[in-house]
């Protein structure tokens, strides 16, 4: 249809995740005819953060600056950590403007499967912070899955003997949730976990 | 949740067709850690594309060559000419691969509504490609929709006395359907069955 060069840049398109063969061709035709008001910005935006792009030392998040911008963030308070597995979480999680404390990035979980251990993950780093002191709260946000179950409950034996509370997020029904549509994990996890009615 | 770089990004990306601010978010994530095999690839694609851009002085379409990679193609058959209204057209028919002739594009359609003539669109360099000769068969592969069907009996006027045989796209185009949107098997019958305007 059109040079190699498009071409190409339909098949990189293609392999972001949510965009297939024909949603990246549409793209790349929105790109071509909107050169000015579309194309320009994007690439220009794409090398500003490509150019800056960095792993924060402190925390593990990527940003365009190092330490990002959570951890040299003033109004966030450093007494609390968030403890998540993946830079994925720590977005999602903050972007509820709930938690405003800073961040631990594990970098995954444990997994005996994938032969993923402590060591393979921002564990030793994580320690180290907390015997830094300073920080009252951990709160261990894993997924709510088999592995981030056993990471969160492998952290929480590494973290016994430090002046900190262990904090997990509540497992249970999501927001909005229906009984009908979830799966029997969640629903037996919220029964389980179920409370007095105040 | 992130630097302002990395938000302007997701935003460039939710701006494309068929990425939301969510999908485009997971986009912006997958770059980020994949930034030698997806991130870098992508950037570099779109700076070859967009340092090159053009559009093509003989029939209008968008590539990185001008003229471009169809009209400088030997072995297309240059006496078959295509006439389509969109480059998303052009590309959608092409994908087919049953049409081996050149294309022209109008780069619209007539509409009384919303004031475009035949002056706004590429009519008289259609009708000045089929007056130097060269041509026997000019396919009017307009949508079916009313502008596009009242814009192929408009060229359909404007070509009678060129001894060219005019075609249109056989009848199997669903009403109002817009090529761009329709599937390669659709639009490789309609090509095939095409019928010679009466
Ligand atoms: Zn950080
Ligand atoms: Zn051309």
């Amino acid at each position: 249809m059109a040079s190699q060069e498009i071409e190409d840049l339909a098949a990189a398109l293609a392999r972001l995740p949510g965009l297939g063969p024909r949603s990246a061709r549409r793209a790349v035709l929105y790109l071509l005819k909107k050169r000015e008001s579309a194309f320009t910005p994007l690439v220009e935006a794409m090398e500003r953060v490509r150019a800056n792009l960095a792993t924060c030392d402190i925390c593990g998040n990527v940003d365009t600056q190092n330490p990002c911008g959570i951890c040299t963030d003033p109004r966030r308070d450093p007494r609390s950590l968030c403890v998540v597995e993946e830079v994925s979480d720590l977005w999602a999680l903050d972007r509820s403007r709930l938690f405003v404390g800073r961040y631990h990035v594990l970098g995954g979980r444990l997994s005996a499967l994938d032969g993923i251990g402590p060591e393979d993950l921002g564990v030793a780093s994580l320690i180290a912070r907390v015997a830094e002191g300073g920080i009252d709260e951990v709160v261990l946000a894993m997924n709510a899955t088999l592995e981030g179950q056993t990471t969160a409950h492998y952290l929480a034996e590494r973290l016994e003997g430090y002046p900190v509370r262990l904090t997990q997020l509540a497992q249970g029904l999501p927001m909005g949730g229906e009984l009908d549509y979830l799966d029997e994990g969640t629903l037996a996890q919220a029964l389980r976990a179920r409370k007095p009615v105040v």
